[in-house]
């Protein structure tokens, strides 16, 4: 794409109203635009990386057998009162419509998915199930002060599996977790698999996936040889103590964020509707659920709090918005280098407009594309400037060994 | 995919509560399911159809310059007083928090877009522009019977464009045009652009994309010659009545879905929220703005209206779930053409459950994949039975040249 064409620009300042790091880069460097706390536009920079991350989270939640569908954002109360949540959750947002009807906004999808899935499953053959959608989710928040990591909207994968038995809910979690453990290794990140709270519906314990940031809202204890980590407000552990699975490690104390979660539903949505499959001995029985999240805009939020030095983004190349950022200086034209990339499926964002050296160079800083190629008089014909994000120094090349290098 | 891990499946019969053959079609063969009234949750099959035809309308506002972006759904109650939408749209869901804030719910995003465009407008340097994106929109409808024709929550593409002078508007509404007559043509469909009166907002004449179909809601007159079409509700001509554009033609009535709107924003929008850019002689000036809008979900339903027969659904190659529908008889073993036609890039639905040779038909002719491709040990080895779905009889091929056939 041209940069002469895109209709966002950087801003020099981060707007006074933005708190996080992750919303003042974002919203300086063109990703997003900020309707109201914990509602964002999503630039053509921003859907880039936003699409980006969906992808990785598609293709991994294929892997694993899961179907992807998608369900309505807007519900009848009578399902949520079936569950209880109508009156239980106070994140629920509630509408009345003019005819008087009440609806409710998606926040999580049991409620429409189990008596969808289970209308196809007639017996134990059918199963196990697993689905999953990607589709924006509303809370009534208290405070949206993160940025993109805590949204009153917000994007998520949520999957739903349907089990005969509790082993095979086990089996499916562990297969799911190295999905996970994929999915954030993709995008950069390390995470940990915590245990928590099982939240308004069960005594079980869940599970979240959470990565170390400053900018987290949770503290999390881990072992420091082991991968034992525990969300500290149910942790019976303490910081120092040694680690109570493996007995060797210290245990430390981080804050995190979290970035996909796990809940173990057991029987109590089939339960609730009324949903069956007539199992071996003919017998009509109720399935276990599991329900498996990925915030897919807080992870990009998280990224930036993760990937950013005092001039901007450092986008992780999987999720990054293009992958060159090609600039051309003092009058020089790159269009013959931005037509070979392109032709060499490489996606670039073409700076062709008339600025000055130091305006480019800050705002691909900013930006923070992982490659950066200049061409100008200064450089010389048939040469190019190229450096990374994460280099200080970049280096002269010939423009086609520039295009080898960037193809690998 | 293998038709065996297909959580969907065919229904015998049509949902009581459908009226339009749309709903009752993509319900049985499943492609949806109905949540409530006008809400439907896209199964495998039918989030593919969907998914299609978004990806058909992306390219085509991409290739008039159209920048993607993705604005929230839910909106403060803020910019809707502002453009006195809040007290006049009738069809605006109103949401309340538990903190009594209110807000509403997308239904269009004039009031989202024009000041986050004209935020990077400064000077008519900046124009034109035009930004759209594809999300899910809302309307509080009193009846919604029409199964996707009418959604209380519905896909939709709007774009918004923005501009100096309503000369500028004209000639990218006929730009758009062209590429709207592009997505209609790829998805099977014939549209005919139609004059209809402009709304709550304007004095001005609009444009509708009407396809004609007996499921439609409007009626309208249109030449038998030339392409002038007109909205029955604001023609001042009649039936049977001369054309009064080329005045060769006679008019005949004919009943339309629409599948497309264009209107004319003026500066109304700009005006409300006092957004300006600077003109050449230095000048604040409101621009001129236009939007566009394509009912994504609405014209899937469409589609089915216009291609189907007795047996079910047939898709158009363009927008079907899949181009091959592959049905292994008695015991056959399709697996190494499956893979063939995968490897060929070719989307296939691999039908590898234990049923008979009628019901496997039966479900292929109600889910209407373009393509048939049947193995059985009656056909014989190394042969197929190839048939389309708009054709009658089968043809006995070598596997080798069916695949030539379908690769084509």
């Amino acid at each position: 794409m041209r940069q002469s064409q895109l209709f966002s620009k950087t801003e020099r300042n981060a707007p006074k109203d933005e708190a996080t790091i992750n919303a003042q880069l974002l919203a300086r460097a063109g990703f997003v635009s900020k309707l109201m706390a914990g509602a964002y536009s999503y630039l053509p920079l921003g859907l880039r990386v936003l699409n980006n991350i969906e992808n990785i989270v598609r293709e991994e939640m294929n892997a694993v057998g899961g179907q992807e569908i998608l369900m309505p954002i807007i519900h009848p109360k009578s399902i949520w009162a079936t569950t209880g949540g109508w009156d239980k959750i106070d994140v629920l947002f509630k509408i009345k419509s003019r005819t008087e009807k009440e609806y409710a906004l998606g926040q999580s999808e049991e409620e429409v998915v189990t008596p969808l899935v289970m209308k196809y499953v007639n017996t134990y053959k059918d199963l196990p199930r697993a689905v999953y959608q990607i589709n924006w989710k509303f809370r009534d928040e208290l405070r949206s002060k993160s940025g993109l990591l805590r949204g009153v909207e917000f994007l998520m994968k949520d999957m739903y599996s349907f089990h005969e038995t509790q082993a095979d809910f086990e089996r499916f979690y562990a297969e799911v977790k190295k999905a996970y453990f994929r999915v954030y290794e993709r995008m950069g990140l390390v995470a940990k698999a915590t245990e928590a709270s099982g939240g308004a519906f069960t005594q079980k314990v869940s599970y979240e996936f959470m990565v170390l940031t400053d900018a987290g809202e949770d503290d999390i204890l881990y072992c420091d040889v082991c991968d034992f980590c525990v969300n500290a407000e149910i942790a019976k552990e303490k910081e120092g103590g040694q680690c109570t699975r493996c007995g060797k490690g210290t245990l430390a104390k981080a804050r995190a964020s979290e970035v996909g979660n796990v809940f173990d539903l057991g029987q109590k949505f089939a339960k609730d509707f009324d949903v069956t499959y007539t199992d071996k001995e003919g017998k009509k029985q109720h399935p276990i659920m599991g329900c498996f999240g990925i915030g897919i805009s807080r992870a990009m939020g998280v990224v930036v709090e993760k990937f950013h030095d005092e001039k901007g983004i450092i986008w992780p190349e999987a999720v990054a918005p293009f992958r060159v950022h090609l600039l051309a200086l003092g009058g020089a034209d790159g269009a013959h280098i931005y037509d070979s990339l392109q032709k060499a499926g490489v996606q670039v964002l073409y700076d062709d407009r008339e600025m000055s050296a130091g305006e480019k160079f800050a705002e691909a800083d900013l930006i923070g594309i992982p490659w950066r190629i200049v061409v100008s008089p200064k450089v010389g014909d048939g040469k190019v400037e190229v450096k990374r994000r994460t280099e200080k120094e970049p280096r002269i090349m010939d423009v086609k060994e520039a295009l080898e290098l960037i193809k690998k």
